[in-house]
C-alpha cells in the first residue's frame, strides 16, 4: 500500500466537518483503502467480489464436527443454487459470488463445470496422522488460486473476499494458526459448527498431534499447507498472495480464511498488509491470528459461519468509510 | 412486537442450512425484526427514513464543547446541501434523510422551509441553572416528533432512525441519563466532540449541577424533558413514542438518541422493545443507558459524530439479517 495516499489520506480525514477523530475505526478503514488504491480519496468499491474454496477434511472421519462431509458437496450445490448464507449476503449487497470446488471428497455431478475447474484432489489426508496433500498438489493450488484472483480482477474486482467451505476445515485452520504462532493446542482449538464438550476435548488432541507433526516443517509455508492445510487452503493462500500481489485489497472472513492469510504472509511477506478483517469469530485461534497479522476486525457479532459471511457483512462498512473519506464536506468549507 | 413472529422466526432460524447458532447477533437482530414486523420471515427494510433534529443548548457558553455554537446551523445547512456525514452515509446505504431545526439558535435564512416548519424556539436555557424550556415547549416538541414520525409512515418507513445535531447536546444527554439511572455525573460525562481534561472536568460539573436541581422531577418524564433536554430531545422522544405506537422498527444511533429513547420509554413503557441499538459510541452514558434498556449495539467502532451516523452505519446489518432469515434455505431441504 501506498505511504503517500495514506498520508494524503489522514490528512483529508483530519480536515472533514466533524470533530477530530469522530468517525474511529471507519476514519482508519479509509486511510486503509486510500493506500490500498494509491488514491486519495479512495474509490467507493462498486466490484466487490467473493470466492469460496470448498474442501474436505479427512479429520472429519475423527469426530471434530457436529455434521458429516456429505454436507460439504450438498452446501456447493446450496451455493450454486442461491441459497446458502454467502449467497444471501452477497445478493443484498451487491457482491459477485462464485464458488470453486478444490478438494471436496465426492464428484460433484452435475454441477457447472466451472466451479469443478480447478479442483485437485478429492479430501485430504487426516493431519494428525498424515499430510492433508503433497507437495505438488500445494503447488498446483496455489496457482490455481492465483489464476483465480487473476481471473477476478480482470471482472473489475476493486475488494475481493476469501470463503470456505467444508466439513473439518477449522482443524487444519487451528492447526496452522498453532503451528505458525507456536501455540498449544487447547488455546486455539474451538467449538466450530458447534461441538460439545467431549468432540471440543477429542478435536483439541487432534489438532495437538497435528501441531507436534508438523512442527519441524514450519518454516517452509508450502510444505506447511502440505502437511497441516490441504489443498483449499493453499488455494486460497494463493488467492490472497496473488491479490497483494496484483494490489487489490482483501477483506477477510473468520478462522478459515486468516489461517490461510497468516500462512499467504509467510509465502509472501508483506500480504496482511492488503487484508482487513471483516469480523470477530467465536473461534478463538482467529483472534489470535488477527493480532499476530496486526488486524482488528469491523465486526463482532457472535458469528460463525464460514463461507466468507462475516467478511460480505462488512462490506457495506468499507464503502461507508470510502464515500465518507470522498464525499463529505471539509470543516474549513462548512465553516467559510 | 409479536411474541408469535418471535417464536416463529426463532423456530425457522433454527432450521436454516447453517449450524445451530452460527449467525450470532444478526440472527437475534432477525428475530427481533420479524416480531416487530408479526410477520416471519421479516421483510427486508427496503424503505430505511432517517429524521435529524437539531437544536442548540444554553449549556454550551460554560465551555462544555470543542466547538461554538454557531457550528450548528452551519451543519444544519451541510445536511441540506448534502456533504454532512449523515448525508452521504443515507445515499450510500439508500435512506431518506431530513433534518429538522427543532430549536436552533438561529433563524436559519434560506434554508428551506420544510427544515423550520416544525420550530419551537431558539435556543435552549442552559440547565445546570435553569430548564431548557418550558413545559408547553416539551409538550409541542412532542407533538411535533409525533407528526413527524406518522409523516414518515406515510411516506412507506418501515425502519426508523432518529439523528441529532446540536453542539453541546452530549451534556444534556448525560443529564437525562445521569437523572434517570441515578448515577453520578462523573459516570455519564463523555468528552463529547473531544474536550480536554480541563473541559471535561467542567462538563462533568455542569451535568452534575442539572442532575442535582433536576433529579425532585424525574418522575415525570415530560417536566424532565423541559428540565434537563430541550425542545430538540423532546422532539425526538415524541417520534420515537409515535412510531412505537405504529409499530414500525427504530435503529437507535449514540448517546443522543438513547437518552431519548430512555426517556421516551419512560414516557411510554415498551417504546425500548420497538428499538435496536446501532453502534455503542464512546460516550459512557450511552452504554450504561442501553444496558438499562436491554439493549446490545450492533457496531462498536470507536464512532461519535452524532447526526444518526452510528445507527446509518448498521442498517446493511438490519438488511443483512432479515434476508438471511427470509432467503436462505432450509437445512432439511440441503440435506433431502
Amino acid at each position: 500500500p501506498s505511504a503517500a495516499a495514506r498520508a494524503a489520506a489522514h490528512d483529508r480525514l483530519a480536515g472533514l466537518a466533524t470533530p477530530a477523530g469522530a468517525w474511529g475505526r471507519l476514519g482508519e478503514l479509509a486511510v486503509w483503502l486510500s493506500a490500498c488504491q494509491d488514491r486519495c480519496p479512495p474509490r467507493v468499491p462498486a466490484a466487490v467480489r467473493a470466492v469460496v474454496f470448498a474442501g474436505d477434511h479427512g479429520v472429519t472421519v475423527r469426530g471434530v464436527s457436529a455434521y458429516p462431509a456429505a454436507v460439504t458437496p450438498a452446501m456447493v450445490r446450496t451455493i450454486v443454487g442461491g441459497g446458502a448464507g454467502i449467497s444471501v449476503l452477497c445478493a443484498v449487497h451487491d457482491v459477485a459470488l462464485r464458488v470453486l470446488d478444490i478438494s471436496v471428497d465426492d464428484e460433484l455431478t452435475g454441477v457447472p463445470e466451472a466451479v469443478r475447474a480447478h479442483k485437485i484432489r478429492r479430501g485430504s489426508g487426516s493431519i494428525d496422522v498424515e499430510d492433508a496433500c503433497s507437495a505438488d498438489e500445494v503447488r498446483r493450488a496455489l496457482a490455481a488460486g492465483a489464476a483465480v484472483a487473476d481471473e477476478e480482477i480482470a471482472a473489475g474486482a476493486d475488494l475481493l473476499v476469501s470463503g470456505d467451505l467444508g466439513i473439518g476445515n477449522t482443524t487444519p485452520a487451528a492447526a496452522l494458526i498453532g503451528a505458525v504462532l507456536g501455540l498449544d493446542a487447547d488455546l486455539v482449538t474451538g467449538r466450530g459448527t458447534g461441538v460439545d464438550d467431549i468432540a471440543l476435548a477429542q478435536k483439541a488432541s487432534v489438532v495437538r498431534a497435528a501441531v507436534d507433526r508438523v512442527a519441524p516443517r514450519v518454516g517452509d509455508p508450502v510444505d506447511l499447507l502440505a502437511a497441516a492445510g490441504g489443498a483449499d487452503f493453499a488455494a486460497a493462500a494463493g488467492f490472497l498472495v496473488r491479490a497483494a500481489e496484483r494490489g487489490v485489497p482483501v477483506l477477510l472472513d473468520g478462522v478459515i480464511a486468516v489461517a490461510q492469510a497468516l500462512v499467504a504472509d509467510r509465502i509472501a511477506p508483506g500480504v496482511a498488509a492488503w487484508c482487513a478483517a471483516g469480523h470477530r469469530s467465536t473461534e478463538p485461534a482467529q483472534s489470535l491470528a488477527l493480532q499476530a497479522l496486526g488486524l482488528v476486525p469491523l465486526l463482532d457479532l457472535g458469528m460463525r459461519l464460514g463461507e466468507g459471511t462475516g467478511a460480505v457483512a462488512a462490506v457495506p462498512l468499507v464503502r461507508s468509510a470510502a464515500a465518507i473519506l470522498g464525499r463529505m464536506a471539509l470543516l474549513a468549507d462548512v465553516l467559510a
